[in-house]
């Protein structure tokens, strides 16, 4: 961490600073003496709160050098993590296809969706009980005891996992009571720490994607809520949940003609800054069917472990409406996904080489 | 609410999209014929769910006219709704202030900076006792119990009504027992729909601020969600509550010199969108104590009904330091934005003239 | 400047940015080492150019603590900037609106036009010859020889400065031959550099819009361009044109309720960050001209020197249509402008006391 | 085109709209009638400028069907078209590699570059004299005449055709004459219309980049400006330039970990939208060469016709520096592309079939 001390600062003010930091963090600093004082924190700041040390007077800016998203952070744990989801490996070396309906609406459209995810060849089946909405006036799922009774129905007729997205952490025991393999943190819910905190305390794996308005930092750091276990009060409780699976999805910018902006070299560098196995959801970034094939291959190409899509059931409605592309041609894009990963497994990572590395 | 057809669609696929807008809404539809077709559905389409319909085959686009945020819409109640907060009247022709420290850290500076908030004249005090963090390493607020007690103390020294913001919804019956005058929805939870249905329960009144990626479609649904007190299976509860106060803070934007980009044309705009009491948050959103005062005036001579702002009980530091200005100077702000809104007063809106019309 | 060395940095390329910096802009440095490097560039480092010095093996991030803008800089230029234009004062104490059609369309609307601005109460009079549009096939402007000469005719008609937006670098003589008191730059051409490097060279007052993609640095860096008159090989011309208003209509965002975001905080920021004169659009922020009025006394409130805002010239046609109703109100919101800056003259900036300072 | 008349407009206020339709396009009008009326325009509405029709007394909003940027859409050319570059084919089946030197700096390092790319396979050199520049203080590129001797020296080096970056447009003559193959339109000029007019009266190709502030439409509607050749006054001249080759390199977002977001749904998407060719541009995308490689790859399996991209000429330097990789992978990153490409040839546009039709 580097502190900027504002044109006329005094000596006292400087002192203060240096004090705080090392009273508040038990850190040692040293100084470059101009115009202007730099302060240089020696030692590793992640945890400083540069919030309340900008506050001190005479300080014009902090400037953070180590992120803050600690736990998340490749810095402090340089090999791949690789996830176990009920035998299914996800990170590291691996390529992980996660699919099935965006939402259960019928027992009947589910174990169709399920039966073309599994022959499609996902490794990990969509089963969403809840759906989060912008309106309350939208369909927002069955009844939850109801829905799920369909996922489990959905995990039994194919064999595979199920991820499924929990939005009332109160659900979060019938989550883990039905059986559910991967819960699933949607944008609404990215953020909201009772959520992320109650997580923290379950073996599960989770999902985590980014709300729409949050950048790489503050998504690293709600997986560093999951992850460390750090309660209100700053005590670490008895463990974290280091099983976290990020999943991105793009963010808001000022072009509408897609539904989110989803920046391709986010893939490569989020792969660089954390070692926490990455994928990436072709449906809802784009927010159309007609353009999902090719962004799950971009995204493959530039070094995601996975893919979650949207797969429905439908194929006659497909057949006479080019947005539901996707029911037909899910299976080809299982395979070209795979070898493009197969082509390219290794390449271009040198310069974090420890980025490709198998997790031990 | 228009449906535009693609190039190509048959006349199968337009009488499909008709029928189901009768069967599923009860409305009638008319068509223009032309190289596509054009589908105009006759009466108020406020809760049609226009993603069904742009599924369907043969649609090109749905163009909603009607605003989906029904009972936050001036369409649907033409007057100003004017809430009374515990003998304050907030909204219509009144200027309402919210003021006193971003959060309590202990019963000293709690205490302090009420009092000064108090002398300045804010009409309702800041008593946040969680604060929500982008970091599991930051501060979070003292023990919940203890930080209500606080509250309560600066509620018995001041005289003044209480807004606090709640964040884990399993808090809120401790809430309104502790006396809470005002609930405050905070960013990070602007679309958490569990926490918004608990709160469309409860008879106390709600600031709602939106996500910093929300757009004004989303928050006003956000207040819809409070207001409706629609469930999950789409059932209206006895009763939703309809006192809620929108709170303006900005988004985020590429422009990285100011904490958050608070559109100044939002103001108005939302006064003639909504029937909703509309103040702003100038602290939060500049994010520099310096910009607050000049950003305060731009928000009320632009239309807001007051604002809500930080401040800091420690006027010596402030001294000696430019970032606490506005220890020093609350008491003039309040003084200033009383004038500017006076001589203001139903000026400029008479384009949208019921907007400025008193409450019954 | 700060420059942060990565970890695994070599002594060796520490050496090579300091001996770097000392060779090609004669400045000294201080270290400082921990984990990492910390190199302290001592004195003014406004004209390096950080991209060259973040390219050199080694280096982590280089922060720049001296703004890159500096002619159009506070730092180097304590107190405000007062421009006359033909007899007109903009900057400093004094409040300027700038005010007529979007653009001439014939000579009747032109002179009508005209005469409304000027009973309105407007110090300068926009008569806009060219339109830059979007589309090729838009309204681009009457012939130029014609439109100057209507210009020049409402310029007689009202006895007021005229504004003219300058797009074709090869027209400027043309409008400086016609007698344009003052040449605007506008959103398309506002990083155009061969543009900004002619107005350097003339006398003529300039009005400096931002690009809707260009932050504040880019903004003050076009200034910049205009002021300094360095040419390309980086020589200064015999003198560049000090007499820039800089003039902010908000950038896009993901908001599209409105037509720009005109971030209410960027009035007082900049009014620290540059000492020239500062204005701001309403009609082309807001886009639409039902929240122009409130806009206005946003603006204004929050401490701009001035606006610049369209005023109709068909009071019939905007009895019978609210978009039209700045027409009839043009001279309301230029009083009720003035009043509110009446009222707040010098209020609310005393943390940067020299930035309301008279110029000498 | 599709018109919502507000609540309340008047059946005159209707007449007026389609009056005006037919007077102004030639356009025949349907309407349906509910609460509010709906106006369908019958036909092609291209070149219809919805502005003029929305300021109409008691229109709601306009909703443009048909895109406005005609010459550059599909809708009207449904076939790939392919450029041809000197012999380099660009667009449909084709892959097309840019690469070279940022800028020109001296004939050293331009010649060793140049020879360099030659050898990575690249098809196109890159051999920029002018360099636009945010800030007057930083490097413009040597003085023009030297600058384009040392490309002429390029290409007679490697043999390839050159592309360079055209942005005063009083040097266009200069360019031709110098043999420039291809000319590039870069950011900062991509709307200033001045530079678009001249470009379409040549005959040369073009390289069309967006601004960082454009979104899909505006992009489009700067190639309809060089393609259409229509003059200020709405003439068409003899001819407009329809080789134009779109470049996509994103734009500006929140997110400040990368330079610019290039949304990869914005390739298939505007492969879609658009018959021109459709390149990208992974070094000024991402900012950051330890990211080029991975996004390179992301393009092209997004479905790109091609790159451009910088390669530098210090091998060296880059051995001990991570962020010059480029100089040594440049020659894998080309052939890897080339296997993606060819793996994927003709996949997952179906929905779409006439995409990847050969241009006759």
């Amino acid at each position: 961490m580097i502190i900027h001390m504002a044109e006329g600062a005094t000596s006292d003010q400087v002192q203060h600073v240096i004090d705080r930091i090392m009273r508040d963090y038990g850190l040692r600093c040293e100084t470059i003496v101009s115009d202007t004082t730099v302060i240089g924190v020696k030692g590793i700041a992640a945890i400083v709160d540069e919030g309340r040390i900008s506050e001190l007077p005479g300080v014009d800016r902090v400037i953070r050098i180590t992120e803050k998203f600690k736990d998340a952070s490749r810095t402090f744990h340089h090999e791949d993590t690789v996830i176990d989801v009920s035998g299914v490996r996800v990170g590291g070396p691996h390529l992980t296809v996660f699919g099935g309906p965006c939402a259960i609406e019928s027992e009947q459209q589910a174990l169709d969706s399920a039966r073309m995810a599994r022959e499609a060849g996902v490794d990990v089946l969509r089963a969403f009980v809840d759906k989060s909405r912008t309106s309350p006036y939208d369909y927002r799922g069955l009844e939850l005891r109801r829905g799920l009774e369909i996922a489990r129905a959905m995990k039994a007729e194919t064999g595979l996992p199920i991820v499924s997205e929990l939005i009332d952490l109160r659900h979060l025991q019938a989550f883990v009571d039905a059986g559910v393999d991967v819960i699933q943190v949607g944008a609404r819910s990215a953020q909201y720490s009772p959520l992320l905190e109650e997580l923290s305390r379950i073996n599960v794996p989770i999902i985590l994607k980014h709300g729409f308005g949050n950048d790489m930092s503050e998504w690293l750091c709600a997986a560093a809520y999951i992850m460390s276990g750090v309660d209100r009060e700053g005590r670490a409780t008895a463990h974290g949940n280091t099983s976290v699976i990020l999943c991105y999805r793009g963010i808001k910018s000022f072009e509408s003609e897609t539904r989110f902006s989803a920046d391709i070299s986010m893939i490569p560098l989020v792969r660089t800054k954390s070692h926490l196995p990455l994928i990436a959801d072709p449906s809802h970034s784009s927010g159309d069917r007609k353009l999902v094939e090719r962004v799950a291959y971009g995204f493959i190409a530039a070094g995601a472990h996975g893919i979650e899509f949207d797969i429905h059931s439908n194929p006659a409605e497909a057949l006479c409406d080019g947005k539901q592309a996707v029911g037909r041609e899910a299976g080809r894009i299982v395979e070209n996904m795979r070898r493009i990963h197969a082509m390219l497994a290794g390449v271009g990572m040198e310069s974090g080489a420890t980025v490709m590395a198998p997790a031990k």
